[in-house]
This record gives structure tokens, sequence and C-alpha cells, in this order.
């Protein structure tokens, strides 16, 4: 099946081809040169997958698309206030070429003309031997994700015919809002603008601005983070000269064009759009470019302030500590204890970014439920990244939660173990797991029940083990008798997956796990059993082969039945053996219920 | 527990409250009368909750702050065009009272300067029987949520001094961008700027264009969804005056001043904030509200180029059809083939906002998985609203799939019921739960399976019975003779939830349902049984009340066992009975199984 997506950009693609209004750049001669018919598109989203029609992998100089992303680089190197100083962010309602510069400061009105882009390239820093221009580069590169190199012919044609922007550079020279004379900055500029990029350059270093400033491709960090709203917003009011306003109300897309034919479209969060068509129109704006943007922004409704455009709450859902519970098998007594008091467990699964707008209805949920809490976790599985903001509202939730008497947890949470330090939430209350944080819940409020605390989890007499503790004492003595004795070091193997299932274990003594193994050493824990239970009887019952392994965790003791000797019962003793088949019938129809309910809430 | 985001908002206000810079506006002498020490913050979110600090319900002249609405509208009047032709959106750089028109056109630069706002007050028309003002006001009105009333002695004091304003109108009519005499439209300018709102209103009303236009508290549509953007491109780009371009860059909020002293901003899709403070700046805006706005907009990243402010894919879970099954319980060899050959049908979760850049990844999931599937079900529980753009790509998706073999179903989606038909999913594709739907695709696969196709599923002899299968004749026989026979029409209860269960069923015939009485008429489905299933054993084996009620949803057949002979049984038949229990573990054991898969799959 052909994705609709793909074919939608191809008869994007295929509706413009044949226009050929506009003309090809000629004010330096290596420009003239371009192929007025190459016409490619590319989206790029902002997890890096490329929808491609046309002339796509056809390199052509990026121009002035270059200047938003030197700007980026100037603001890393001397930040923004300093930045600010010397170029302002307004639009100048002129052309790109204008020698326009703010009245007494002689500001250069925003980088997005050549004065200002010019400035631009003056703030970046030579730093450990490599030049202004190496660092503008290998910065852009960054963006690309590919080595970007420059076309000598156009570089030298730039240069030699750049006497107006040598004019610009010495005016700015002379308000001191370039430090140095202007020579080897210029320099710097035309190789800049002649450095060769494809159209899916431009879509890939639009979807890193989209993504954060990570390159959605190699991964990597190419822009610093609190840098990518600068310059997305002054592409979004100066990015297309005195057309700024029009093209935000109409397009919506902070954009960037160049007269080697390139646009250059961001929208933010989400992906980047590059179109390469060499024909320009009247402003310097490729003409199939526009008309490009703007049908993408219009036909799929990329449109910036696009209403339907809503975050959603950063809550996935929520419940309590005994609508799920955790994998540990415990003693009915502790499981009914836990039933009736596992609400005082909250667990809010949380999704996406946590930004304010999304994490706000989480702390509104916390405020309404904190009354009826002792205990709350957050399960991080889906978010995808947490803002500073939203880690700080984390932090005076956690303190407001303590000083309430309410203990906070977090699980899936090991990307974030940094922020949630800083936000004070303890090591030992951020869990792998969802289930080891909801053991933990159910350990905590279990160690606080007066009628269960008093016994010993270490070892458990036959007569109350779960399964067993209804027989009556002559069926009891039966059960020892015909029991192996099993004892097993920790991490030792009880059981391994695959075997047959001709044994049915107690657990007298100790914890043992059920699990499966995963990628890698980790293991995926299925469940946890405490002394008194029995395991194994699942695939005993049905006749299957062990589905998981079953590995002791401490020193453990079990006792063991033969299928053999479970058989013989039918003649030998039918009343217990009906009596062990009712009790295990009622313990599966109990585990069951629990995990249809589970279900119902996983699914609500 | 007291929510951090409130003490936020109130902290805020602590900070700038002793602040006595800027002076109450006195252009008109009603105004100077305004309190300076008045300050009140109000943050509206998108659903409607209000965190409100100081004087949130003191009312004030709205001024400048209506020229926003008005324009949406406006353009709600006349359409896009038309007003475009009259009014510009691009930055003038200037005051918001210069008569500053664009040269030859008379075309006031933008709606937020006055002449832009007085040609905009002119594009509204009067409609039955509604002067303009009412119109206006009514549309202010609606987005604030509550009936705004003038304050006649400011309005009679803006309409006494108002020539300037008169001089604009005038002008406006000598290049024809108003219609008629402007006599009546500047005392419809003059009302609207003295409509009464208190901060409060002004966040409303921000938080009426973050959430695509309906007011988030009343629930009302205010601003039709297609225009919400371009009122918010002009507040971008337009909204204050020449410092417009580096309020986007630092603040980045879309926002309106009035020198009533509000300020309104929004964060589009999050939230809207309104700042009342009277004394302004020399440009005229509130200078709390504008530190407010800056404070708000750093501490909690509200910025419009959040970089973290990432839409999430729609894409919440993805599954088959042997990883989750429906709730209808079917004879073992069903069961297998189903398990067998589930994968074949794929579920997609969908959530949040359907739109081009989160449905993106949806559809390249689907073009991943078409050549393994036979049927496609896409949950919709989870959407918050669909955009015409998602829709257009699933109506490609639909036929392409329908070309390719392969069927999609729909759930939960009778909130899309409309959007849905019209891009061609038959209404018989739409289900209102994922549990009809996969039952659906469940039946079509058992349909096409060679093997169960030859069975009637409408009467099964006991030895056919799932639980019974393996019994001797002369078991069957002892079940036969004990067996009572119950029949049912449709609708008629089988089991009352609350009863003691002391009956055992099976289903020889027909079709039963397990449901839960939900408000209204509504029940929840929890099983559904073919004829040949059991049920009631799990309370008739644990020996608590029935949980649930059954209901015959067709003609059906029952047999029924006691409990007291079942209890004979030890004695009687104790073989029988070790073989019934036997069976049933079994069968427990198989649910919990497929139970315990479908827990680890809502949890992958």
């Amino acid at each position: 099946m052909k994705s609709p997506i793909l074919e939608f950009i191809q008869s994007l693609h295929a509706r413009y081809l044949a226009v050929d209004e506009g003309r090809v750049a000629d004010y330096i001669p290596e420009l003239s040169k371009a192929n007025p018919k190459a016409f490619g598109i590319c989206v790029a989203t902002r997890d890096g997958h490329l929808y491609e029609a046309g002339d796509t992998r056809q390199g052509f100089t990026i121009q002035s698309i270059s200047k938003a992303f030197t700007y980026g680089l100037a603001l890393e190197d001397r930040g923004e206030d300093h930045v600010l100083s010397r170029i302002g962010v307004e639009p100048s309602g002129e052309a790109f070429n204008a020698i326009s510069l703010q009245e007494g400061s002689g500001k250069p009105f925003n980088p997005m003309i050549n004065a200002g882009a010019i400035a631009t390239c003056g703030q970046v820093l030579r730093k450990d031997g490599a030049s202004r221009f190496d660092r503008i580069a290998e910065y852009l590169s960054r963006c690309a994700g590919q080595s970007l190199s420059i076309d000598e012919a156009v570089y030298r044609s730039e240069s030699a015919t750049g006497h107006r922007n040598r004019a610009i550079g010495w005016m700015l020279r002379n308000f001191n809002i370039l430090d140095e004379d202007p020579d080897e900055i210029l320099e710097a500029y035309f190789q800049q603008c002649s450095l060769r990029v494809t159209c899916t350059d431009l879509a890939v270093m639009g979807a890193t601005l989209a993504n954060q400033g990570i390159n959605p491709i190699s991964g990597e960090r190419a822009i610093a983070p609190e840098f990518v709203d600068n310059v997305l917003g002054v592409m979004a009011t100066c990015g297309m000269y005195d057309w700024s306003g029009e093209w935000i109300y109409r397009v919506g897309l902070p954009a960037k064009s160049g007269v080697g034919g390139g646009i250059l479209a961001v929208l933010p969060g989400q992906l980047g759009i590059g179109v390469f068509s060499p024909p320009l129109d009247g402003q310097g704006n490729s003409v199939r470019g526009i008309k490009v943007c703007m049908d993408l922004a219009r036909d799929l409704s990329l449109h910036l302030f696009n209403p339907s455009a809503v975050p959603q709450t950063a809550l996935r859902l929520s419940y309590t500590g005994n609508q799920m519970m955790s994998r540990r098998r415990r003693p009915a007594m502790d499981f009914h204890y836990l039933k009736r008091f596992g609400e005082r467990t909250r667990v809010l699964e949380l999704q996406g970014p946590l930004i304010f707008s999304t994490f706000e209805p989480v702390v509104r949920t916390l405020v309404r439920h904190a009354p009826y809490c002792q205990q709350v976790v957050m399960n991080f599985r889906h978010v995808v990244n947490v803002d500073p903001v939203s880690m700080r509202l984390l932090a005076e939730v956690r303190s407001r939660l303590e000083s309430n008497g309410i203990r906070l947890l977090c699980c899936h949470a090991q990307r974030f173990r940094r922020p949630l330090l800083a936000a004070g939430i303890p090591a030992g209350a951020i869990f792998d797991t969802d289930d080891e944080a909801l053991e933990d819940c159910e350990t905590f409020l279990l160690a606080g029940a007066a009628e269960v605390a008093g016994r010993s989890p270490d070892a458990v007499p036959l007569s109350e083990c779960d399964l067993l503790s209804s027989l009556s004492p002559d069926e009891l003595a039966i059960m020892e008798a015909a029991a192996e004795t099993r004892a097993f070091a920790p991490r030792q193997s009880v059981i391994e997956s695959g075997g047959d299932a001709d044994e049915w274990f107690v657990l007298t003594a100790g914890t043992v796990e059920v699990s499966l193994p995963e990628t890698g050493n980790r293991r995926r824990r299925l469940d946890v059993l405490s002394a008194g239970m029995s395991f194994g009887e699942m695939a005993f019952i049905d006749g299957s082969k062990r589905s998981a392994d079953v590995i002791a965790t401490e020193p453990s003791t079990c006792r063991v039945w033969s299928r053999a000797w479970f058989d013989s019962l039918d003649q030998s003793h039918p009343a217990l053996k009906i009596h062990l088949l009712h009790q295990l019938s009622r313990q599966l129809s109990a585990r069951l219920r629990q995990a249809n309910l589970e279900i119902s809430t996983l699914k609500s």
C-alpha cells in the first residue's frame, strides 16, 4: 500500500511542474547557470521520516537561508542580550539588500536583511583554531546531518561582485556594530551563502528546528534548545521581508528563502519543509517554492495557529491501587486488605511532553485527590520530554504532598532521573517499572496494617499456605508425606521455560520471581511470589509446557508434588483431590476477576 | 492541598503590587478616574479552569482589546478576501492613533491601529434588526461568556472627544474603505471600546481564542473556527504596535492591550491570560500588565515556539486481534482459531487531536502493517477532535485499504460520525465500542475459516459443550439427567446481579450477554456467550453473590445444575466431579492467560 501522504507530495510536485513564471537569479553569473526546470519538494517529520518528490537530491547554494542558522550560532556564542544590542528583531518593511540601519545606533533592523546577516556573521567567534566560517559550516552541517561544502565558483563570483555588501560591512564597522574590519567577516558571509545544500537538506534543517534543535536523523544536538524559539521568532516576523505579516497571516509558517531557489519552512514542534526551484519572483523568492508552501500550509492545515492543534493533557490514565495491583501474588488475607485499602494509592499515568499546559491538569487532579491519598505514583512511560517548568511544578507538588504526609513515587522514569532528582524526588522513590512502584506501595500499606503485621513472611507451614489452608489435618498429613522439599539459593532456577509441567510447587519460605528474558541481561517480571503461595499450577493443570522461568530471589524453600501423585489421588483420596481442585478454581477465579478489573481500568 | 499554580499566580501578583510606574490614561476625563492601585491577574485554561489573583472581578473598559474580536466578526460577516481588500495585515511600525493609510489604496495597515479598527467596524453588518454595535456586543459577550454592557460615562466621554477618530473615519470614507458615512460606524466603535469587562472576562476571551473559538466555560461557539488563526495572526504581528517584533521574540504570545489598563494574551491551543492594572507606559500599555505577561511567559515557558511543546503522535497503542480479544466467549476450537489468525486484525488506538502532524505517524504505521492485515480497527475513544486534513487522509487510507481487500472499522467514534461518514466509512463499520468492533472482526475471521464454518452455532448438544466435551457417555448421561432445562425469550433475564450463586449454567442454544447497568438505559457489556459455553461458574465456585446480570439476546436455552447436586457428586460420582473441576480449572487458566496477555498489551 502506497502512502497517501507521499502521493499528495508527488501530486503537489506535478501540479506546479509546468509553471514557468519567474527568472533565475542573475546578479552573479554563476547563479544564472541554474536549471530553471529543477524542482524538488521534501517534507521531513520531527522523527526524521522524509517525503520526497522530484529533484530533492540536487545541490544548489543555500544563500539567505543560512542567515537564520548563523543567527542561532551567534546567540550561542554571545548570548541573547549581547546579540540584541547589535541586531534588532523588528520587521523592516524593506527589501533584503537595503542598507537600512536604525537611526542613531546603526543597528540593523533584524538578522534577515543583509546588514543584519553580516552583523550576525561578525558575532560568531573563532574557536580552537576553527575560523569563523569553519564554525558556521560545521553548525549548518550539524543541522543538515551531513557535511556541507562550498560551491567554489559561486563563492568566487559572490566575492568578486559583493560591493554593496562591502559597503554595508564598512557602515556596520562605522557604528561599531562590527568590532573589527569587515573583510574577513564578509568572506565568511560569502562562503556561508555559497554552501551547497539539497532540498532534502533544507527539510532536515527545518525538522531540526521543529525538533527542539536536535537533528532527527543523526540524533545529534545541532542548535541549543534555548535559542530555537529565537531563530523561529525572527523567521516568523522577518523571514519574508515586507511580506512577513501577510505570510504569517496566510501561510502561518516561519520560513526563509534564498536566491539559489530554496525555501525552508518550519512548523514548530512538527515538521520541516524544503522546496527547491530556481526561478524567482520580483521579491527574490522561488515562485514554485511560494506556491508549494502556500498549498502545503492550506491543504495540510500546517498553520502555526491551527486551532485544532491543541496539546493534550499529560494525564493519560488515573486509577487507584486496588483497580490495578502489582504482579506480586500475596496470601489471601493480604490481598483482601489491599483490595480494601488500595484506593489510598493513586496512580497517574502521564504522557507526551510535560509543559505547563499539559502538566497543569495533572496538578489539578492531584490537588483534588490528595485528601484521599496516602501515596501517589507517577508513571512516566509515555512521557516524551519534560521541560523545566513542569519539573518546577513537580517539585512544588512533591513538597506539598510531603507536608501532607503523602509519598510520591515515580516509575518508568530513568530517562528523567536527573531532572526528577533535581525536583527533590529521592532516588529511592524512582522505580524502573510501574509494577515495582505498585509493589512498594502495597508493601507500605501492608506494613501499616495491624492485622497482617505480626505474620513472618519468611517461613510458612503448609497448613497456612493459600491453597491448602482449608484442608483437614488428615489431608494435610497426606500432602506433607507426598511432598518433596527443595531448597534454592538466590538466583537459582526453580523452573525453566519450555520444560514439561509435571510438578506443582508451594513456596514455604523465601521469594521467587516468574519472568521472561528480554534483550540483553534484562528480564521482564511476570509475577513475584511470597512464601505461602503456590506456583506452576496453570501449566500443571492444562498440561502445556512451562511458559516462563521461575527464579529464587532469596534463599527459598519449596514443597513439590508430582503429576503421578496428583493423578493417583483420583483413586486414593478423591475427596482431597476435589478439595484441591475446588480451591484452585476459586483462586484462578479470583485472579481472573482482578485481571478483568485491570483490563477495564486500562481501557477506561 | 493548595495548588502550586494558584500560588504562583498569587506570588506574581504580590511581586508587582508595589510597582507605581506609569500613568492612568487621561485623554478622556472618565478614564483618569481609574484607581491606579487596582491590579488583577487571571489565567484561564482551555478547559475553563480559572486561576485568579487580586482584583479580577472589577470592571473597566475594554478599549483597543475589542479590536481583535471585532476583526473576527468582520471576517465572519464578509469573508477573508473582502476584508483583506479593505484592511491590511502588515505591522505599521507606528503608534495606535496614527492616521496611516497605505499609499494609493488608502488601506489601513492592519486592524489593530485605530484606522484599521474603524474600518473593521464598518465591515460588520446589521442583521435581523440588530445594529452594528448590538452585533459587536453580542459577539464579544459570547467570547466572554456573559453579557457585557457599556460604561455610558466613558462612551459619552469618548464620543465627545473623538475628533481624531472622526477625521480617520472621513479619510476612510474618502478612499471608499468605508461604504457609508462614518457617523454611525464611529459611534459603534466608541461603544465597542466602552464595553465593560473584568480581568477574568479577558482571560476567558483569550481562552476562547485558545480553544478553537469555543468559550470553554459556556461551551458556546463564539468565533468561527476558520477565523481563529486570523485573529491570532494579527495579534501576533500587530498586537503590540511598533514593539511587535520584539514582543513575539521575547514574550511569544499573541496579545492586545487597551488604555483601560487591560492586557489580553493567548497561547494558541492552550490558555488565555487577562491582566488589569490602569497605569500605562509611554506606548499606552499597562505597566504591570507587560511585566506580568513577560514573567508568565518566561516562568511558565508559554512561548509560542516553546520547543518542548511538541504534539504527540495520535497513535496511542497498536496491537493485533490475538493480543486483545473481544469479550465474546467462544468454544475452544473457535478460540484457538482466533488465537492463531487474530494477528490479521490490527487495532490502532488513537488519541488527542487528529491533525496532519499527529495523524501522519498513524498513516505510516498503517502502510507498514497493511500487507499483513485483513482488517484494521481504529479506536477513537481518546481522540479529542479531528480536523478536515486528518479526515481527508483517512478517506485516502480507507480507499487504499479497500482496494487491497482490507476492511476498516472505527469504534468509540459516534462523536465523529459525520466526518467519518464523509470520509467514506460506511455506517455499518462504525461501532460504539472497541469490544463490538473486535467481535465483528472475529466473526468475520471465523466466517472465512473452513474448519469451523460447518458447525451450526444455534444449538449444541451437551456432549459438545466446552466444559463437558471430554466426559464419557456415562458421565454425560448423569449430567443430562440432573440438568434442568430453561428457555429464555430475547431480553429475558437469566441471572440477576446480587442474587445467590447456587446454580451453574451451560448455554445450549442462543446467545446471552453478561452486563452491568450504566447511567440511563445503557448497559456495559462484560461478556457475550454463544451456545456451547458455560456461565455463572465463577460465583458458583467461590460462593460469592452474582456480580452481573445475564440477559438473553435471542431465544436461548440453558441447562442448569444446582449446588446441592454438585455438592452431592463428592459422594456419588467423585470421578465426574474431579473431571468437571479439572476442566473448569483448565478453562479459567486459559482465560487468565489471555487476560494477562491483554493487560501486558494495554500496558505496552
